[in-house]
């Protein structure tokens, strides 16, 4: 009986997440309360940026605010996207059933984009480049803002485009299947548009664009600098 | 009669394109051969480069060739993306029956991805952040390139990821549903996937990744001078 209970369960799931039709493979609800979720979200990255604070400020003593700042951000997206992202990438099969917290979590975030728990071709793509390849850099350019290296700038820019890119893909492919398909991935409820969806994803919008300028706006200032420089050798050398 | 026989055309579309059961709103078959095709393509792009070659020339006529060659190929990627993918992006919804010389080339391509005849979310999100940002970003990185700006290195980064981030996404995607969901979008003869999907796609890895690389190091090279210049400056304030 259990077992036909089973199959049942799997041909016919019954869930919360829009489009209704969808199946999801093994679908089992969650078990922890949604405020035990975000709490458990906020306090992991309470501990990351107090983790890092400490130990940047013990090998930079007088590293500016600002740069503080960059690096806690650069630190709190490396572990998002190695961690976090990188588990959705190792699990997208099974994301349904997954019970474990960051499985938990990642259910109620798709209640806003059903698509993490359909396997999604370009969510499962732009997350496997976002977790193999902008995750590890975002912990570099973390360790080269702190240690001063002339590649912090490049590779800050490099890791903001890749990142900003990937969530301008995210938000238009989904807005498209809305307006042109009249396909939506999000519950009705505007919690789940404008808190997850909206809200969480704006982040990756904003600052990714402010350090992209300001990339774009330091290496034009060296470049300019190395251009004078050059200058003044050659016309050392011309007297 | 001729009405019927169109309605029915439409309702029923025979076509060439994978997987075959897909629906091609108003398709019609090229009516210009694939030499003629493939040569007004070719003769497009020594176009290109000769203009640009006699203006680069004009303007600046001791640029390195590696220099000009750089050029060539913005301006080269700057008319496809903003032109060619621009003109796909405007006509996503009708590019089955579409017949002048933009629109049979992209028939003929789409043997190798059907995609581009369906409004597919990601290729149509992808096409028109290629179309509308690296497009004209193209042009302003052989501009940059050509009067030797500081901007040069920092946008020639943005729009080399760009390029490659979009055609790593482009692969990855086809790919993922090809291995994962067994559904192709090209035709079975290897001549499609290896000559249209794989080569022609493949300039826009290899060279951004060649330029990227170039405009890291570059980058590097100039903080490391501008912070020796700022290191003297201080040194001499000291004395």
């Amino acid at each position: 009986m259990e077992a036909i209970a089973n199959i049942t369960r799997l041909e016919t799931p019954v869930h919360p997440y829009y489009p209704l039709e969808i199946q999801i493979v093994g679908y089992v609800a969650n078990q922890l309360s949604v405020p035990h979720l975000l709490v458990s979200f906020a306090a992991g990255c309470a501990a990351i940026f107090s983790i890092t604070t400490v130990i940047v400020t013990k090998i930079r003593p007088h590293l500016p605010r600002s740069e503080l700042l960059t690096v806690l951000w650069f630190v709190l997206s490396g572990c998002i996207h190695l961690f976090f992202e990188g588990y959705y990438v190792l699990n997208h099969t099974r994301m349904g059933g997954q019970m474990d917290l960051f499985g938990q979590l990642w259910k109620e975030y798709s209640l806003s984009d059903s698509r993490y728990l359909t396997s999604d071709p370009f969510v499962l793509c732009m997350e496997t480049i976002t977790a193999a390849a902008w995750g590890p850099l975002s912990f570099l350019v973390a360790a080269l803002i702190t240690t001063e290296s002339p590649l912090r700038y490049p590779l800050q820019a490099i890791v903001s485009l890749g990142q900003l890119y990937g969530d301008v893909l995210y938000y238009t492919t989904s807005m498209f299947d809305h307006f042109h398909k009249g396909l939506s991935y999000c519950r009705p409820e505007s919690y789940y548009f404008w808190g997850y969806y909206f809200f969480m994803n704006t982040f990756w919008i904003i600052i990714p664009l402010v350090l992209l300028y300001n990339s774009v706006t330091a290496t034009a200032r060296a470049f300019k600098i190395a251009e004078q420089t050059a200058g003044k050798t050659r016309q050392k050398k011309l007297n």
